[in-house]
């Protein structure tokens, strides 16, 4: 039978939204967002789309009307009641009342602030601007956003049949990874995969897949909206964004030196136990180690986001070593390119000598690659971030030269503060 | 939405139906129904199911009350009026009123015969008795709820993605086939898989597959139903139960080495064009076309069932050339064990040489080889056939020993008197 009224009603969207819930996004963006609500509430901060691959004309790909609508729709959204029952009511991370009062009553009446769009060079300028706290929700359903109108101009030209294998082969793709992860006795891997995902409900099918592939070895979703649904943990501790924007507000070279380690001193008066990950890349690990405090080394944990990730992990236990610390009660999340192969690699390696889990992401949920001609579905390195705070860029150098951020002047200056020498590059896949 | 009618209305089934339609059959059924309903309609025949891969043990598998359920809801099927006005009313093969009024009226009253069901040694043994053109329309229902009672029995241990997965990497198979097809300009090729399909839903979506992704290379298919709800060709002629019958049915040595023309002479008075296709292999194709009449040689065609293919086209060639007759106006039909890579072997051969065309049948609807633990969906070779007819065992030769059928000293007798000499024995895959 034809459900008529399912599909009259299918019938009467003007458009196919694509993000549909405020909570469609990381779950680390509104803890931060709690965050910078209680501290920094008033800061002013720019965010924009950065299209890393250039070669990816977005501009010529995209319709920059149907762009508008889903930028609009999301403008649109207010949480949800069910959405702020689960936000108030859940357990997350063995915590009830994660969500402070205030700061869900506030959520619970934003609406999200203007988008300024223009093209240039066969890209789009998205930029986002205003107070922090309502800012920063725009960079997972942008990008969301963005990836899927790509998603679907590349899809536009498929037959049925040819739509239906696609996605054949994606499932087949994504299953055998699941079975080559399933070994993994103490494996745990959670989906990072929000910003990047082929679609959302590409996303979804994953986290299904993963959840009867991998029973318990599968531990969450960074996705509020998934992880709701389906009943399951949702993930994520803190981003650049937080010492970004800190170092951005600082008066002097002093001052700069000491941001990143008040955004963790903010952080740990609010958060304990597997919160507490330190994010270090952000102006070089192996300084951000040498002169942190000692009270950060009785952190959970560290999330590897950058640079070569074996490298990062014996960093991270040498130091812990260095401060009397037992690395095998630590953490070490790891986050930045992953696959199967790197997987089974830092598995390997470090299983045993420390706590670790990975947080996979871009090939997780949208590894199309090879699946459509001239490789049209292929994911590529799109990132929304902070590029100013008060009227003062930001700066980012990462473990890895390839995702430096910033004017160069200012790049120059926080090598020079912060004391990276020498990087190696590498290869920013997605 | 969920569709609360539907999904109600679908608890109700008691059984979930292999079969659901008379028409769910392959056309060459009908149009033998036909022939036999005019030429033989007293003709006492049994016929019965022989599983030639006795490793795959169905009665282990596959439990009896479903098995009968399967079976007794078949034989509460009758011709429904859609199915008898396009029976009546659509175009074969170029011809309307394909279908006598006589024999339409007798199929829309026909319900199916009792069957016999006995278990020996791990297999089923199931049996029809009684009319010939009764009880010959049950060889592709009772053949297809065989084959998807076992593939049932097999999925019944699979998770939900699992499944999806699997029908995820049967999709991707079978695409992959059909983009190695694309490029064979001139390719013809049909569907001939029903009575070995994985399942009614499958071949539908092999069907509709094609369709999209062969154009008009793909140029019909045998499975009635499949034809009517697609509107595209049902194709199909005959096949060796009218010369096994007609064989058996023979008072002496001479009446036995003319049987196999008798068929085609009766064949001759009802059809014309491309249903002349001759099947010659039924006991040894030399010998049949050595000692054909010179009548045949005028037919359309010819269809290579069993032996070594490019052999049996080779001699079908030499043997037009020798009657005169220009074999690139010749039609060679292949549907014995075809994959893509023998398609494009004769294809490569004898394009150009005679007309060809390709009846694609189990590695069509039942490639599973290799998609689930010990190969538990590879298909097998199971067939429904005549076995008698008035109370005398049929024989069948073929060009391959391996498809040799009847009683020992029967055989003997047929290789006698259709002078077959020594034969190339090929395994029988499907």
């Amino acid at each position: 039978m034809v459900d008529i009224a399912t599909r009259v009603y299918n019938h009467k969207w003007k458009i196919d939204p694509i993000v549909r819930s405020l909570i469609d996004t990381d779950f680390y963006k509104l803890l931060m967002c709690q965050s910078v609500f209680r501290n920094k509430p008033d800061t002013h901060v720019s965010f924009s789309i950065i299209n890393r691959s250039t070669d990816i004309r977005l501009a010529d790909l995209i319709d920059e009307g149907e762009l508008r609508e889903q930028l609009d729709h999301i403008r649109s959204l207010s949480l949800a009641r069910g959405e702020s029952t689960w936000l108030r009511g859940n357990t997350f991370y063995g915590k009830r009342q994660m969500f402070r009062p205030d700061f869900m009553e506030w959520f619970e009446n934003l609406r999200l602030p203007p988008y300024y769009l223009e093209q240039r060079d066969g890209q789009y300028e998205l930029t986002f601007e205003g107070r922090w706290p309502e800012v920063m929700l725009w960079e997972i359903p942008a990008l969301a956003v963005m990836m899927e109108l790509r998603s679907r101009a590349v899809l536009e030209r498929l037959g049925k049949f040819e739509l239906q294998v696609l996605y054949a082969r994606a499932m087949t793709k994504l299953w055998e990874k699941v079975e080559r992860l399933k070994p993994l006795d103490q494996l745990k891997v959670a989906d990072f995969g929000t910003r990047r995902r082929h679609s959302f409900l590409w996303q979804d099918w994953c986290v299904q897949a993963m959840m009867e592939g991998l029973g318990n070895k599968f531990i969450g979703t960074s996705n509020c909206l998934i992880a709701m649904r389906h009943d399951i943990e949702a993930i994520g501790t803190n981003a650049h964004e937080l010492p970004m924007v800190y170092a951005a507000l600082a008066e002097t070279d002093d001052d700069l030196r000491q941001a990143p380690y008040k955004v963790l001193a903010d952080w740990h008066e609010e958060h304990s136990g597997n919160l507490r990950i330190i994010l270090p890349d952000t102006y070089g690990t192996e300084g951000f180690l040498r002169n942190a405090p000692d009270w950060l080394a009785g952190w959970t944990g560290i999330r590897i986001d950058s640079g070569d990730p074996a490298e990062g992990a014996e960093t991270a236990i040498r130091w812990w070593q260095e401060r009397g610390e037992d690395p095998r009660q630590k953490l070490i999340i790891f986050s930045d390119g992953l696959d199967v192969d790197l997987i089974h690699d830092l598995y390997d390696r470090f299983q045993g000598r420390a706590k670790i889990s990975f947080g996979w992401g871009t090939l997780l949920t949208n590894d199309f690659r090879g699946l459509v001609p001239d490789d049209g579905l292929a994911p590529f390195s799109l990132v929304c971030k902070a590029v100013s705070a008060n009227g003062r860029p930001t700066v980012k150098l990462s473990d890895n030269p390839m995702k430096a951020m910033g004017p160069e002047d200012e790049i120059a200056r926080y090598k020079r503060v912060f004391g990276v020498g020498e990087q190696v590059a590498r290869e920013v896949v997605v």
